[in-house]
């Protein structure tokens, strides 16, 4: 039972991740790994999501522990992104995510089938 | 490269799936399966969650073709509801997030484990 004072971990899981681009980023970095991205790098994966929204979400994800961030300090100077054992550990659900969500919800497949 | 013009399947299923309480349905439905749980079976499961809100939740897993309403001709007449193979497809899905939740979001582990 699921009583709303305890812990769930489904509700805990979808509190964290559940808001749009944030699963997609995982993807991306886990798609990468043990490679890092650049900013610039995720976000043109991304299709030129607006940088407020990309920042926004790694903020959330590196404080979370999901997503490392780390200067490299050659030149030029930048940022990279990559995922903590807790993010990569999250990577095989979001490919199952995504096997799903092309077997099921693809505009080509009829929807509601079943 | 995830287009935003063109069709993302974690976009969509995030979409689709992001809001609170979602993928606890499935998980306990998936758990149920091949049985069927009644409103109230699934309200409990939820620890007393709001009728208006399960309500709203069921209908759209029931319109997007992952849940399946079944209105049952026994005294007292009742309604059961059970996971389509487009919702049983997800559950392994809504299992490995479970399992990652109580590994690594768990109040009695240490938040930010890498």
């Amino acid at each position: 039972m699921a009583n709303r004072e305890e812990f769930c971990p489904i509700v805990a899981a979808t509190d964290l991740l559940g808001q749009k681009w944030t699963l997609l980023i995982i993807h991306f970095l886990h798609t990468a790994h043990p490679q890092r991205l650049r900013f610039c790098e995720v976000q043109a994966q991304l299709g030129g999501l607006n940088p407020a929204t990309l920042t926004q979400r790694l903020k959330l994800l590196e404080s979370e522990g999901l997503v490392e961030r780390r200067e490299v300090n050659s030149l030029p100077l930048h940022v990279e992104y990559g995922l903590t054992r807790k993010g990569s550990d999250l990577g095989p659900v979001v490919e199952g995510l995504n096997t799903w969500g092309n077997k099921w919800l693809s505009p080509a497949k009829s929807r509601g089938k079943r």
